[in-house]
């Protein structure tokens, strides 16, 4: 079963909106194990889209079009599908009350053109959710089937969950399930991780249960993702977990997660563990580290708080003094955050200082009971990538001290 | 001049991406003048790219890709761009050399797959601007062209701007000149802007020359955008400032500054205006604040820094004391930021606490000279909403005492 997403509307094709809808309806689709091998955004304009749907029905069985329902001149899905079905619209008298009802409910005036939401292509179904005044739409096509929904996100998603996507199942005869699981990684690059893998790939391609994907994430780390079918949620388990020993026995200590756990809660986890308590340094990153740390789970215990220098001048009273070498200067910002919040681990983000070609050299330092590091970063120029990129690798080292 | 833009990627159809360059891309493209009627989304699969790029060149005069340019061996935008071009891919050595010399910048070693990302099409030429290992390439396909850049999104705006944009710009031979000025607020809603400026559009669509729109963009405020096309630069300038007036003369001091123009520089100019500087104090925003005060042009004189509580027994102990008033104790904390960091005036973001409907309240405060201010403000329960709501509302109140 192959669908396709046709997101509706100038402004998408504009960039005043972000498509966030056709998004979110490749991951359903995908959960739900149809395929989807395009997604296409399209301008209100009905040759433009009546020419999307027809190619999209010459290769796909199924075709979720998204926006284009409104009240207003330019919303013309409706009228493109009936065209392309051959048929005209009718008025659908029980939606027209629908909508005049719902109006009287909120107290408002209904604008005349909001019937026009109620003018649906013949010999088509309503879908059963309507949440808005736009209802959805179930139009078959031979064989196949074009379904439209709003483009307001709310009113899509309930749609899809509580038509569409059943609908779909019930039409593929598909029983099987897809799920995927993400391993967490830091400390090497995409393409290391791919040659790391890269038996395991050449295995999985031959005729595996799962497939294998890269994901590079800024803050949240490499992403390593494996994504499997099966006969059922039991089966499903088996395969993930199978696959992520085997992906664990190759990649050692450089995933430092599962799904949604993050480098920082991963971290603060790792110190609640041992009852110990974190404070923070940051210059060059300004207060990025922090943010992130503040509003994890184990944050309010773990998490003591930070000091933060935005001028140099403040940094160099912190640790009493004045310049010093970038390393040594971050290991005395590492113990003066510890000791200054009484904390019992201490890590430091020194002041950015030019690196080669465009680049920064960033000096970052923690300690912890009796020990401890201070080492330089080089990293891309790139302010929010710098802070990113520092941030994580900080705390990575911490992480592998920790463990 | 039609161009299409075709995002290359498995990732973005399974909705793990969300395809924010696409949208980006359209929004360059509509400022400079050039029509986009399609963008579509594609997987990394040879024969489904290939006819993605066939359909784009029947019915547009260029087609930007975007993705699919990494080192791995599901990167394939290259492949399929040549055997289109029906040429071969050829070792670019200045490119390898260049992605070589990365590698070593960084202190890394280069995993052999990473040359592939110098194999280019015969006959196409390299975009200059090169950020990353991933070379853009504009390929020349009759009198039609493929831009192909890589899917890293600062990347992709890098060559967009230095390059692909000029370019498309030179061939359309176009050469009325279009463009934009943002109005950046703050203190209204959506709506309530749509219904002070509703003469205003009223009358710019009775046949104006220029456009507006909204767009809500959290801590970046809500941005009133005036777009226009004119003859030439002189003309176009003449319109934007013609409108900025009459938009100003609605908005009054909803307006806080101009395109690029934030909250955060406009508050720390003002500031450094004054010869004046500022500490802060977070805890709800747990060091997000300070992260976007961080790195502004005035940042280094005015933006002294930060002491920012993960615990709250840390901020008890700050300003001496146990629970107090959420807003007394916000006021008690702008006031220690201040003279604790030695700063002229003092800011401070207290905790949050459970508000109506899931939402959150949060006091904030700033303190000045003898005067100061503390209240609480009701904000969404999304944890990043509640982050950039709170931080662009309390400069905001600075800046208007400011001025």
């Amino acid at each position: 079963m192959r669908c396709e997403v046709i997101a509706v509307g100038t402004e998408l094709l504009l960039g005043q909106i972000v498509d966030t809808n056709s998004s979110w309806i490749g991951e359903q689709l995908a959960l739900a194990g149809i395929d989807t091998h395009y997604q296409t955004k399209v301008g209100d304009n009905t040759d433009r889209i009546a020419a999307s749907i027809e190619l999209a029905l010459s290769r796909s069985d199924a075709i979720i079009m998204c926006g284009g329902l409104g009240p207003t001149q330019d919303d013309i899905t409706r009228d493109v599908i009936a065209a392309v079905m051959g048929v005209e619209l009718v008025r659908d008298d029980m939606i027209a009350e629908r909508i005049r009802a719902m109006f009287e409910t909120r107290g408002r005036k209904m604008p005349q053109n909001n019937l026009r939401q109620a003018d649906v292509p013949e010999g088509v179904s309503t879908i059963a959710q309507m949440p808005g005044t736009a209802p959805g739409l179930v139009c078959p096509v031979g064989d196949q089937v074009i379904y439209a929904v709003p483009g307001v996100p709310s009113e899509m998603r309930t749609m899809m969950k509580g038509t569409i996507i059943p609908d779909l199942q019930a039409r593929s005869g598909e029983t099987a399930v897809i799920g995927s699981r993400v391993l967490r990684t830091w400390g090497h690059s995409e393409s290391g991780l791919a040659e790391m893998l890269g038996p395991r790939i050449a295995e999985l391609d031959e005729g595996g249960h799962a497939t294998l994907a890269f994901l590079a994430s800024g803050a949240e780390g490499l992403k390593v993702r494996v994504t499997a079918k099966a006969e059922d949620d039991a089966a499903l388990l088996a395969i993930l977990d199978a696959e992520e020993i085997l992906l664990r026995d190759v990649l050692g200590d450089l995933v430092f997660g599962l799904d949604d756990d993050t480098m920082e809660s991963v971290t603060l986890q790792l110190l609640a563990d041992k009852d110990m308590t974190l404070g923070v340094f940051e210059q060059a990153t300004g207060g990025y580290l922090s943010s992130r740390l503040a509003g994890q789970a184990a944050s309010d215990t773990v998490f003591l708080g930070s000091l933060i220098a935005g001028n140099p001048a403040l940094a160099d009273q912190l640790i009493g003094g004045g310049p010093a070498d970038p390393e040594e200067a971050a290991d005395l910002y590492a113990e003066a955050a510890r000791s200054q919040l009484g904390a019992d681990v201490g890590l430091a983000v020194g002041a950015a200082t030019p690196g080669d070609r465009g680049g920064l050299n960033v000096a970052v330092a923690w300690v912890m009971g009796d020990r401890g590091k201070s080492w330089s970063l080089s990293l891309p120029g790139d302010l929010d990538r710098m802070r990113q990129f520092s941030g994580i690798t900080l705390l990575n080292d911490l992480r592998l001290h920790l463990t």
